[in-house]
C-alpha cells in the first residue's frame, strides 16, 4: 500500500517501510499504476491528480466536525496522528495545532524560516541575516543577527513549550527547529500515521 | 528648538509644543531655517541633509558604550527616553528594548503588521487576511484569520508581559498594539524625550 502527502513543493511517498521524495514540479503522478491514498494541498496536482482512478483522495474520509472548513488538510491529518499533544509542522509556514485526547484543540500559523527570512529583508537590508538556532534564548540580544533570531525562534519556543504537552516535530525544516524543541519527538512521518488512522477509522484497511 | 526623528516614511517634528509629520519623499529639509536637532535611519534624508549646517545630528552625542554597533539610532533614542521598562515602537519593524536602571539590556526585532501580512499572504493565498488585533488571545483558534493573528499577536504579547515591566508603547501602529498590550503607557513622542536626554547628557540644551 503506497500513501502520498503531496505539498506545494514535494510528493512525499510512504511504502509501508520507506518514505521518500519527489520534486512537484518534475513529478508525473499517471506514473504510479498501484492503489495510492493521498492528501494534496497542491492545486496544480490535484488538477493532474483528478482523473487517475487509482489515486484515492483520503479527505473525503475524513470526520471534519472537529476540524474547521479552510483548515489544510496536512493539519488535520498530523491531528488524526496523535491522541495528545502539540504537532509543530515546520515547512513552507509552520502550524502548530494542540490535541487533547484525540480531539483538535486549536491551533495557529506561524511564517516558516524562508518566509520569515524574506519578511525581514523586506522591512531592511540591515535586517537581511540567516536565523541563529543556535542562540541561547535564555538571554537578551545585544546584536541584529540575534536580535531578529530571537524574535522568530523565543517567541515561538516559549508559546509551544507553555502548552505543557508532548511536542511532535514533523515537516521539512524539522531538524533546524529540533535545535529550539530539543525534548520532542522528530517524527517524518507523522503524517503517514494519521493518514492510516483516517484509514482505520473508514474501515478501508 | 525643534526637534525631529527622520524614519524611512516620515520626517516627525517636535517643537516643544506640538508634534506633526512630513512625508519623507516630499518634504525639503533645507526648507528649515532654524537650528534643529535630529536622528536619521533614512539614507536618502541623510544625504539631502549633511550639507545644511543647521541640522545638528543628535547620534554624535550618544554614549554607544551601552548599545550595539549596527542598533539603530531610533532604538537607541527609545532608551535614552526612560529609566526602566520594556519599549515596544510599533513601525515597519516592531522593536522590543528593554532598560533596566536607565541601562539597556538587550532587544529584539519582530515584524510591523504590514510586513508580517506580506509574509502571510506570500506563503499562501489562503493566508491573505489582515490581523485580528481585537481576538481574545487566551483562546486556541479555529479559523485561517485568528490563526495568523494568534500567530503574530499572542506571541509577542507574551514575550512582552512576561518580563513583568512597564510598557512603553510608540510608532505609527502604537494605537492598533495597545489592543493587546491595554496596561501600556502610549506615548507618541517618546523619541523626542530621549532626544532631550541625550542634549542634556552632553549639555547641549
Amino acid at each position: 500500500m503506497l500513501l502520498c502527502d503531496i505539498g506545494n513543493t514535494t510528493y512525499h511517498f510512504f511504502d509501508g517501510i520507506e518514505h521518500y521524495k519527489k520534486d512537484a514540479k518534475l513529478f508525473d503522478p499517471s506514473s504510479i499504476k498501484e492503489e495510492i491514498f493521498y492528501i494534496c494541498v497542491n492545486k496544480q496536482a490535484k488538477e493532474l491528480i483528478k482523473p487517475l482512478k487509482n489515486w484515492i483522495d483520503l479527505s473525503t474520509y475524513v470526520d471534519m466536525r472537529n476540524y474547521y472548513e479552510t483548515m489544510g488538510i496536512d493539519r488535520v491529518t498530523s491531528c488524526e496522528a496523535i491522541e495528545d499533544g502539540v504537532i509543530v509542522d515546520a515547512g513552507s509556514a509552520v502550524t502548530i495545532d494542540v490535541v487533547k485526547s484525540g480531539r483538535f484543540e486549536g491551533g495557529f500559523i506561524y511564517p516558516g524560516s524562508k518566509a520569515m527570512n524574506e519578511c525581514y529583508r523586506n522591512i531592511s537590508d540591515a535586517l537581511a541575516y540567516s536565523f541563529n538556532f543556535e542562540l541561547d534564548l535564555g538571554k537578551m540580544p545585544k546584536n541584529s543577527r540575534d536580535a531578529i533570531s530571537y524574535g522568530y525562534l523565543k517567541l515561538l519556543r516559549n508559546e509551544v513549550v507553555s502548552y505543557g504537552m508532548d511536542i511532535y516535530l514533523t515537516g521539512g525544516d524539522a531538524a533546524e527547529f529540533a535545535k529550539i524543541f530539543p525534548y520532542s519527538h522528530i517524527d517524518e512521518t507523522l503524517l503517514f500515521k494519521g493518514m492510516k488512522n483516517i484509514m482505520k477509522k473508514a474501515n478501508i484497511c
